[in-house]
């Protein structure tokens, strides 16, 4: 299995589980007006809104590990797998924070598949990485950086859900920051990595 | 991450967004007979037809934009990602507008996202071909040029949905005349856009 | 836009409506315990098979197309959407033959369906391989034959539904019948094509 | 058709298929809390796991064999289109088990579909390496091999399906066992087919 082929395959899922999202929005049958429908699918949108940009995210990710990933073999095609099956069950948390408007369970659902996802995407990083298939493109050091940057939301995530009992708002601002961060310190996070961050 | 990939995720997001939208035609579970489902289908038919046209528009200029963007960056990728997010959203206003038979609110929301859509892609263009970014082949002035066409449609319609008060089959065709009018006047625009049309 | 991009696209939409086919066949939620849930989809299945093996014979068809077509400009790129659109649609009728367990206006609607994405497929194949268009490998007389294929499923389908009131079983099978005279013919139409064939 | 191609559609609806899966675990209106809705959906998740690596597992397989094909034809393509059939048919069973918390129907079902998508490709590979298709990559004694390798599972599916009276953990136990053993002792199959294991 080339890594074109894996790279091609996880883009399509990608792509896929991104548009799905939208399939949570649908309005029931004709009993309440357009209104009151649109008013109760904005924790739904706001949901959606969240889960495409956290996808997004982690497409991006996934490209920027591959670039550095110059073979792949069964263990790594299916830790990739792996790692798509939770990227293809955000949908799920994503619904049930929608329907129930941000209860609790729902919002510690997400928050546990996130640390999967990127729990997972650090496994990947690391066995695709290592020394047997690592491309020659890799700096030194840029291996152990580039697995902190996918830890550390983790961390965020984490101190989120423990504050679910407090404040649910902020839990999910957590999860929103992580997306945020990357999108507008993107460029600090490449020359961290690349090691000429001051 | 290269244009091509770009092009090839933001495809793969056009070709499932706008094949999506038969799920909203979906019938219930056989309380009535084909001939009143189908006519009960027929706003959501028209709803569908609609926003099939409007996305593979979407779709076609997309296309003509990248063609003239040589390089991308992150800010490019993400301001794609949020055009594309805002056209994988257009199934929950057409599933409204289908599910309410066209109800004020549905229509405006409806509205509301093509000039969401418009308005992203004119910043996606005049982003992805500033002096930076731009291919050789853009020709001089052609850039606002395209911008302009981008524009426009918004005119449109915000006209059409200041119609709603009084007649939404108007605000429909407002929104319907866009697309028409690119596929039936696109190589008019293409030399407009080229500077060669009178 | 190049013919490859744009055989790219339909590829895209060709492979999601094939799949979306499955999810007309979600159960509902438990009140039917498995055994009778199984019996009551069969006419959804069926319908799912039949459907797949239609629509996967337009995709072979459109590939075939598409390999004497040269260049493609916006004209055929509409047409080619419309056929799109025709396609995507196909689910609608099978959902409802698959509710209704085959009620008359169900099987005709997908009847009609059926004729118009023939229609649509000649007329993309007649403006695709006129002079302008048309590729090097097409050979003499080979447009107006391969038109004739186009044609001629319209006729069985035509005779299929005006059987409707008499016998639906009958109507269906005529609906297969044309994907299974393809897939059991196809070398013989190739030939026919191909004016070799005796 | 070119191998190429038919190679891309493939993919595409494993992506699809796979992506597919997790709507059925999208969440109902509003009854339930967030935390009883998860607890219900307990099986559905199990069940969208379960299909997630079955169906990996046959992505994986299909790569595998097209590898040691070397052309295409119209018989390939229908036998090719017919395995993806079943493929797609997987999510049923699969929510069929969610929906029923695996009754002894569904599970009998979900059996069914994988001995016949076993079975087809199987019938895929020995028609794909026939002397006038298999590419000269292929080695002595490998053909056959192969075919055991794709046979096998189907015993361990029939045996789990006998067991369905008695204990349907265990059958569903067989079914994972499968894609459980091809990820685990796949360097070890490797071996087995190229005949270098001992």
């Amino acid at each position: 299995m080339s890594k074109n082929r894996v790279e091609a395959f996880s883009d399509g899922v990608f792509a896929i589980v991104i548009t799905l999202l939208i399939l949570e929005l649908r309005p029931g049958e004709g009993v309440l007006n357009a209104h009151d429908m649109i008013v109760q699918a904005i924790p739904k949108m706001l949901a959606f809104a969240l889960s495409f940009v956290v996808i997004g995210t982690y497409w991006v990710a996934h490209h920027r590990m591959l670039h550095y990933v110059k073979t792949t073999d069964r263990t790594f095609l299916w830790l990739n797998l792996a790692l798509l099956m939770v990227v293809t069950f955000i949908p799920y948390p994503t619904a049930l924070i929608g329907a129930t408007r941000g209860e609790a369970d729902a919002v510690l659902l997400y928050g546990a598949t996130l640390i999967a996802a990127n729990l997972l995407g650090t496994l990947v990083w690391l066995y695709g990485t290592s020394p047997a298939h690592q491309a020659e493109n890799l700096k030194h050091g840029q291996r152990s950086r580039v697995a902190l940057v996918h830890v550390a939301p983790v961390v965020v995530y984490a101190i989120g859900m423990s504050l679910i009992p407090f404040a649910i708002a902020i839990t999910l601002a957590c999860y929103a920051a992580v997306p945020a961060f990357f999108i507008l310190a993107g460029p600090w996070v490449d020359r961290l990595v690349a090691g000429t961050a001051e």
